[in-house]
């Protein structure tokens, strides 16, 4: 059995970046911090933990790699993750139909913000 | 409410990462794939989904975001992903204690298998 339980991302600026991805998904550390590694996990729900790596890795545009963030509510998140300290990427023929907003956290590391509206959350544990 | 949903890879030749990904993960197309798109998810349990983005980007090493994924059987694991066409990245100086082994899909992009003997897996819809 093999199971995706984490996405490690290579980051410059641990405390920085630890605060922007535990304030943006409420996550909490799994095990406390060290120096240049950090396991978030979800603070009460049963979804994929987020690691943080302090060591640098060059950014590259488009990413080989990126998350798809779903949410109910996106544009109070994406209001919200702004003044976190992330930044939208401007789309200038964004189709009307786009269910999604491009974004970037703190270091540049590009993330999608998808519209799902009946997204219902990760199954809680106990629900 | 955010939640992270699915993991977007960019490839390459999309219906071989789509294969090796599937059989790797035993996930299933969550919507039939287009000719540049495909959102896997997991054929029972409430993990996260992995997309294939067919649109090329350079990959570099060491990678910004990698997958730790996790298993209680790693030596096991480790071959049948070879024999899928993955590969294990030689580690020549590997602690005694190290818990993870580095290895790429058919595409180059890297991911850990990590040993957790106690891992029981994402929740099933169900338990």
């Amino acid at each position: 059995m093999l199971a995706i339980v984490s996405i490690v991302i290579r980051v410059s600026d641990l405390p920085a970046q630890m605060r922007f991805w535990k304030a943006a998904l409420d996550y909490v550390e799994r095990d406390p911090a060290t120096d240049d590694w950090v396991v978030l996990q979800p603070r009460d729900a049963d979804a994929p933990c987020v690691a943080l790596d302090a060591h640098r890795s060059e950014r590259v545009l488009p990413p080989r790699i990126h998350l798809d963030i779903y949410t109910d509510e996106p544009a109070a998140e994406i209001l919200r993750l702004t003044e976190l300290g992330a930044r939208e990427i401007p789309w200038p023929d964004r189709p009307a139909d786009a269910d999604y907003v491009t974004m970037e956290d703190p270091e540049g590391n590009r993330f999608c913000v998808v519209d799902r509206p009946n997204w219902v959350g990760w199954r809680r544990p106990g629900r």
